[in-house]
C-alpha cells in the first residue's frame, strides 16, 4: 500500500482546497431562515458540481419535503473493498453581524492561520474535507480504495426533519458498511477525539397567552396575570433545587452510566478553569452528583434558547404584553425517545401553567441520541487512521451535540457510523465568530485519505 | 354669563377641529425612539404654531436636556380672574403595524365614529380638546374667562425626566391657580370620572450575563448557568403566592386605604364579568385581599413589560445564550418614593441572582404617586363643568395609570391639578389600535369650556 500519491496531491493543492471552500462558504444557506431557500439550494448545486468535477458519478440534487439532499457516488474500488457512506451537511446556522461578529459571518477571512466565517467548522469545513480526500484519490490514483457514497443534507440544523423518509426511500441506493461523518469536535489539536455517544435533541416552542391584546399596565397592571411573568413562573419550575430536570419521567428511560464509562469519562474530564477562563464566568453550573463531561455527553439536559414578550427596545414602554414565547430544548442521551420527552415537557408545563393564561407547546424538531460500539475492526481503522494522519492516538469521548441521523443510520441502514472529528471543541459553532483552524482542515484531510486506506485493510 | 357663543362655535367646527387633530396625530413623535428625534420635535412645532394661530401669546418650543416643553399663554382675563395651568403631552408610546394594528398607526382612520390612531386618545386626542376651548372663546368673544398657560411636553410617555429641572427652571413663568390635565379615562361614556389618584412609576431594565459569547446547546448544555434560565428563576422570585410583591420593604410606605376610601372605591369597582369578556381571559388575577379597583389604584404592582434573549425567530437554533433582559417597572401609590423603590428592587434581584450570572439592573425612569384633595371649590367647579358639558355627575376615582407631573406640580408651583379624563379605559392606549371616540372629543371640548367658565365663578 502506497500512501505518498494521495496525500502528498493534498498537501500541494492546501491553498486550492481553502479557497474552494471559501467558494461554499459564501453560499449563506441558513436553513431555519424562509428568506434563505435559494441559498441553500445554491449550496447544495455547488457541492453536486463539485463532485462531479472531481470524478463522482450518480450525482443529484434530489428532492425531500424540504432542502434538497446531494447525492454521488463512486463504486470502482472492487468487490472485495468496503463501500463507505460519507455524511454531512451543507446547511448552517443563522448569523448576522449585529449578534457580534467582527467580520461578516458570510465573507471568509483568515487571520493568523484561523478561518472566520459561519460554516467554517460546522460543517462545511468539515465535511468538504472528505470530498477531497476522494480528489486526492482519483487524481493521483485514477481509482480509490473504498467505494464511496456521498450523503449531503441540508437540514442538519433544524432538525433533519425530512432524512428519515428520505432514507427509508432510498434504502437500497444507500446501502453500505459504514458511514463516515465529521461533524464533532476535540478539545485540543493534539487530542483527536472519536465521539461514541451523542445526545439526541427535542426542540420546542412554549407560547403562553393572556390577554387578548397588549394592555397599559397601569390601567391593567396589578389585576391581569402577565404572560411574561407566568412564562418565567413556569420556566423557573423546570429544575429541581438540584439543577437536575424537574419534568416527570424525564430520567426513566436513561441508561445509566456504567463504573467503567465513568471511569474512562474521568480521564478526559473538562478543565473546569479553562472554561471559566474562555467564558468569563465565575463558576460551572449543572446536575448534582455528574462530572462536567459526563453532565455534557451522558446526562440529558433542558436549556432555554430563547426569550420573547412585549417591549425589547431601548427606553421604556410601560406595556402588559398579550404574549410571551420561549424556546426550550432538551438535550438527550440513549435511550430516551425525543418524541415521547416532548409529550412529557408538555404535560408538565400544561400542568404547571397559571390558570389565567394559556398555555401551548409545540414541537419543532426530535432527534435520537446514540451511541456506537467501540470495539470493532471499522473504530480500529479509524484509530489508526488518527495515528497516522493526525499524529496522535484518538480517545473516545461522548459528545453533547446532537447528529440525529447516526441513529437513523443504524436502524434503516443497519450500519455503525464513525465520528471523527476534525474540528474544536471551541470554533464557536452556532455562536458569532465562527471559525476553523486552517492546519486542522488541511490534517483532517491527510486523515481521512488514511481512513479510507485503513478500511480497505478491513 | 352666556356660554352659548363658544359652545355653539366648537360644536359648528366640529368637523375642522377633528381634521386638525389627525394633522397632528400623522406625526409620529415616538419619545422613546432615538430615530425619531425630529418627528417630536416636529410634534412641538406643530402645537406650538397652533396655539400662536388660536391667539396664544408667548409661544415657544422650549429645550430640555430631552425633548422640548411648548409654552404658549393668554392672560388677558383680568387681575380677578384665575390662571389656569393645561398640562398635557404631544408624545406617544412606540407603534408599528406588525404589533396587531388593523390599520397604519400614525394614519387616522374613523370608522363607525371611532378615531383609529397611536396618539388618538393617549394623549394627543384629550390635550388638544383643551387648545380647542380656548380657540373657541377667543374666537367668539375676543376674551376668556380665564388667564391661560399652556405646558405641552414631550417626554410623558418615557417618565418626564427633564419635566422636573424644567419646571425648577421656569417655576415664576408657570406661576398659576390650579392645574388641569386630560390624560386619564373614564370606564363608560356615561359615566365621568376625575382621578383624585395616581400611581407612581418605577421602569428598570434587568440584564442578566452568563457566558462571553452564546454557545451551542449541545456542547455546554448542562454545565453553563443558562443566563435565560437564570431571568426566570429571579422573575419568579418577585411575586410571594398570594400575588404580592416579594422584594422585601416594597410596602413600607404605602399609604393605607381609609375605611371610607374602600367604601367609596367598592361603588364604583370594576366588573370581573366585563373584564374577563373583553380581554378573552378565564379570570382574573393579582393580590389577595384587595379588589380589582384598590388593587388597580390603590396598590402597587410589579410587571414585566419585556423579556428577550437568544432566538426568537421561526425555527430552531440549538443556541445557549450568552445574556438575557427584562424590562420590569412598579406601579407606585402615595407615599412611595420611585427611586427608593429602584434601590429595593435592585438590592433584592442582586441578593437572589444565581452566583455563576451577572446581574444588573439599571433605573430607566421614575415617577411620584399622587392624590389630589377632592373637597376644593376646584374640584366642585369641575363637578359642574362635567354635569353641564356632558350631562352626567362625575365619580371621583383612582387610577392604576402613571402621571407623575401631578406631584411635581403640588411640590415645584405649589398647586393641586384637576384630573379630567376624557378618555375610555378601554381606549387601548399603549396597546395596537388604540382609539378614541369621537363624540368624546367634541363632548370634552364642550365640558372644557364649561370648565373654565365655572373656575371663573370661583
Amino acid at each position: 500500500m502506497t500512501t505518498s500519491a494521495p496525500r502528498s496531491y493534498a498537501q500541494a493543492q492546501g491553498e486550492t482546497f481553502r479557497q474552494q471552500l471559501f467558494d461554499l462558504i459564501r453560499i449563506p444557506s441558513i436553513s431555519t431562515d424562509p428568506q434563505r431557500v435559494g441559498d441553500v439550494r445554491l449550496a447544495a448545486e455547488w457541492i453536486a458540481a463539485e463532485l462531479t468535477r472531481v470524478g463522482a458519478e450518480h450525482v443529484a440534487v434530489m428532492p425531500t419535503a424540504g432542502h434538497p439532499v446531494v447525492y454521488g457516488d463512486w463504486l470502482h474500488a472492487g468487490a472485495d473493498a468496503p463501500t463507505v457512506l460519507v455524511y454531512g451537511h451543507y446547511d448552517v446556522q443563522p448569523a448576522k453581524i449585529e449578534d457580534g461578529w467582527n467580520t461578516p459571518p458570510f465573507e471568509p477571512v483568515e487571520i493568523d492561520g484561523i478561518i472566520y466565517a459561519r460554516g467554517s467548522s460546522d460543517d462545511k469545513g468539515q465535511m468538504f474535507i472528505h470530498i477531497k480526500a476522494f480528489e486526492s484519490f482519483l487524481a493521483t490514483e485514477g481509482t480509490a480504495p473504498v467505494n464511496f457514497k456521498f450523503i449531503i443534507e441540508g437540514e442538519e440544523e433544524i432538525g433533519s426533519l425530512n432524512l428519515l423518509p428520505f432514507l427509508q426511500a432510498h434504502s437500497a441506493l444507500l446501502k453500505a458498511d459504514v458511514c463516515v461523518i465529521s461533524d464533532t469536535g476535540m478539545r485540543d489539536i493534539n487530542q483527536p477525539a472519536i465521539t461514541y455517544g451523542l445526545r439526541g435533541l427535542t426542540y420546542m416552542q412554549v407560547d403562553v397567552v393572556g390577554p387578548s391584546r397588549d394592555l397599559h399596565s397601569g390601567g391593567y397592571g396589578g389585576i391581569i396575570h402577565n404572560p411574561a411573568l407566568a412564562l418565567a413562573q413556569i420556566l423557573s419550575k423546570l429544575h429541581n433545587a438540584d439543577n437536575s430536570v424537574a419534568v416527570p419521567g424525564f430520567y426513566d428511560d436513561v441508561l445509566a452510566l456504567t463504573a467503567a464509562e465513568r471511569e474512562e469519562l474521568r480521564k478526559l474530564d473538562l478543565n473546569e478553569a479553562d472554561i471559566k477562563n474562555d467564558l468569563k464566568i465565575t463558576e460551572t453550573w449543572g446536575e448534582v452528583g455528574y462530572s462536567l463531561r459526563e453532565r455534557i455527553g451522558a446526562r440529558p439536559t433542558l436549556e432555554i434558547n430563547g426569550l420573547l414578550s412585549g417591549f425589547t427596545e431601548a427606553g421604556a414602554k410601560t406595556v402588559l404584553p398579550a404574549k410571551a414565547m420561549a424556546k426550550v430544548s432538551c438535550r438527550l442521551v440513549a435511550n430516551q425517545d425525543p418524541r415521547h420527552i416532548y409529550e412529557l415537557v408538555r404535560d408538565y408545563i400544561v400542568s404547571i401553567a397559571p390558570p389565567a393564561v394559556t398555555v401551548e407547546v409545540s414541537l419543532i424538531s426530535a432527534g435520537d441520541p446514540a451511541i456506537v460500539d467501540i470495539h470493532t475492526p471499522l473504530m480500529q481503522s479509524a484509530v489508526k487512521a488518527y495515528e497516522r494522519g493526525w499524529g496522535n492516538t484518538p480517545i473516545f469521548t461522548r459528545e453533547g451535540g446532537s447528529i440525529p441521523v447516526v441513529a437513523d443510520f443504524k436502524r434503516i441502514l443497519g450500519i455503525d457510523s464513525i465520528l471523527m472529528g476534525f474540528g474544536l471543541n471551541t470554533d464557536g459553532a452556532h455562536g458569532p465568530n465562527e471559525h476553523y483552524v486552517s492546519k486542522m482542515f488541511h490534517m483532517g484531510i491527510d486523515t481521512a485519505i488514511c481512513l479510507y486506506e485503513e478500511l480497505a485493510q478491513n
